[in-house]
């Protein structure tokens, strides 16, 4: 949901389901999909119908809502938040968001659970959205800002993976200061980073790019450090699935390198963070769990060809082996500043401007 | 041509030709190819069925030869020098080798140009295999110290595109020190970065590796970072398609990105450089021209199916628009050291020990 989209990208669908769009067949197809079990919920989080820490956060959501549907006792919730915590360990939206929904349940008479539970999915999404608004009012201070020192040409904001509408209910985090500046007229071009292994930028953020109309063009995550050098990259905006209380972010694997590249040419390096991926309870990034994929997801590329059939294809010889860390920690001291809610925060402001979250926890 | 390859790139095939290993079909086949014409040399170069800084050059002095045969005369010659010396602006091996075949053939009656270029094109390959092997038995060294420090495991390399065999007549540059510690019993193991867009890691490096029996894991071009962020990198090589006198390092897109990650973790980084790659009159590595290749080289990946058909894909959907820098700069204070066949060699001792080369030219 943007001036340029107005769909969300998970809605119920009545009779105790939900409808997603399926990421998986983005950008050659945009597909929707209903999820009616906790089952169709978790293998949606698995393989990533749905990914993107916020949105994984409002399915894990509505997955309590489908669970409380079919059984509210307080042993088939609990078991519910279990399976659906279990399909992915890094980004920390998925436990807030369970958490959130068996601690809202738990005191309520079972009768009262899954119209509880339903409202608290819609509240969770609610609030998604109205984060990302925020996020993208004070992120678009930043790009004003850049575009006051540089109004003759279009202000280039980097980006990698998707932190984009489809990460999210609404908005998309990184995005939603892009699409503000856009509606407010101000130029701006979008570096996309492929970022592989999954591509989410190659088919999706330049998808959703394009569909608000907003000019980009895809690089290879390769190419990035390139253009930082010759002065191509005005800033860089990134999501993060888990964010440390001393500012150290984990986002999609290859963020650090970007990161490392800002600051060697004074490239303003900016993550986009609605507080439910913050984690106060974790001092530094070196402690959150990094998920390890299947090697396939390096070695195998879906695509479509030129006669329009999607076809699966192996880039390497048979058996080559692969290693598939999805996600890396960037240390608090390449982070320019944190895009939140709350406005424009340091690293080592994170504490003091949320501490009444550890507080509350 | 290694202790695990005895063939060599490129050889002469009788008759005024060339044959050569057409790395556009690798991993997935393993075909040769005659060039027998200099348009034949020029497409292959400039397609990349033949690619890397030295066997770029290489390939170019046997062009020369084919040039000659069909006429020797100095315009011909001349004419087929600036044909050649245009497929590719970026290895500076590429001059080098061409102007090298002209400057011994112009002096020449024309009835003895043709026998001199092919003997002078043996040379620059004869000599590829021993620059290789010298860099080899130097860059050896630094795995053997590196194996002391850990003697219970293996030792980690990683690499970044193909400065394999694939890359040069024989032995490869980065990967010389590999074979030669292969071959002299020390464990080792590489971590192939895939190398976007063109994934000569996945296609080239893990495939040369697999048949010399190295063990190594692919990894996408984004995991380098967290890789040596948690210990799993003892050093770095890569090749380079050109290194300017103050130690400025240009190779594959991407270098840049990994030189940072090692600066940021400790970890070495070492570029193998052949002399012919070396480019003293260019004070640093900002005057070095970067090609910009086809969006499509973005776009599109070829592989296998499931089935066994070689087909391409289309990643992105219809439209998005790409960019395409082949190569970046790292500049010299990234760089541990030049791994050369005069030894290891500091970026600031380069005018030292190759100053004589520059004075010859």
């Amino acid at each position: 949901m943007t001036d340029g989209n107005a769909r969300r990208t998970i809605w119920p669908a009545g009779n105790g389901a939900v409808d997603i769009i399926d990421q998986t067949t983005l950008p050659h197809a945009c597909a929707t999909r209903r999820l009616a079990t906790v089952a169709d919920v978790a293998e949606a989080i698995a393989v990533m119908r749905v990914r993107g820490a916020p949105l994984i956060g409002a399915t894990a959501a509505y997955g309590m809502a489908i669970a409380a549907d079919a059984d509210p006792s307080e042993a088939a919730l609990k078991a519910a938040h279990d399976r659906l915590l279990a399909t992915r360990p890094t980004a920390v939206n998925l436990a807030w968001a369970l958490t959130r929904v068996l601690e809202r349940l738990t005191p309520l008479p079972a009768a009262e659970r899954a119209g509880a539970a339903w409202a608290e999915a819609d509240a969770v999404a609610d609030e998604d959205v109205a984060l990302n608004a925020a996020i993208g009012d004070h992120g678009l201070t930043l790009i004003e800002a850049a575009h006051a020192r540089n109004p003759d040409r279009p202000v280039n904001v980097l980006t990698h993976c998707n932190a984009g509408w489809l990460a999210t209910v609404g908005w998309g985090t990184a995005t939603a200061p892009v699409y503000k500046a856009h509606a407010a007229g101000i130029p701006v071009h979008v570096w996309v980073d492929e970022t592989r292994p999954r591509n989410q930028g190659a088919s999706l953020t330049a998808w959703e790019l394009a569909e608000a109309g907003v000019p980009h063009t895809l690089i290879a995550d390769n190419a990035g450090g390139h253009l930082m050098r010759r002065g191509q990259v005005d800033l860089c905006i990134t999501g993060t699935d888990r964010t440390a209380a001393n500012g150290d972010v984990c986002n999609k694997i290859g963020t650090y390198l970007k990161a490392l590249a800002a600051h060697d040419n004074g490239v303003p390096f900016y993550v986009a963070l609605p507080s439910p991926t913050l984690d106060l309870a974790l001092p530094s990034g070196d402690a959150v769990p990094i998920e390890e994929r299947a090697a396939e997801e390096v070695t195998w590329i879906p695509g479509r060809t030129a006669d329009g059939r999607v076809e699966t294809v192996r880039i390497t010889g048979a058996g080559t082996p692969a290693a598939n860390p999805a996600f890396d920690v960037t240390p608090a001291r390449l982070v320019t500043a944190l895009v939140t809610e709350r406005g424009i925060v340091e690293p080592h402001r994170l504490r003091e401007v949320f501490g009444a979250l550890e507080a509350a926890s």
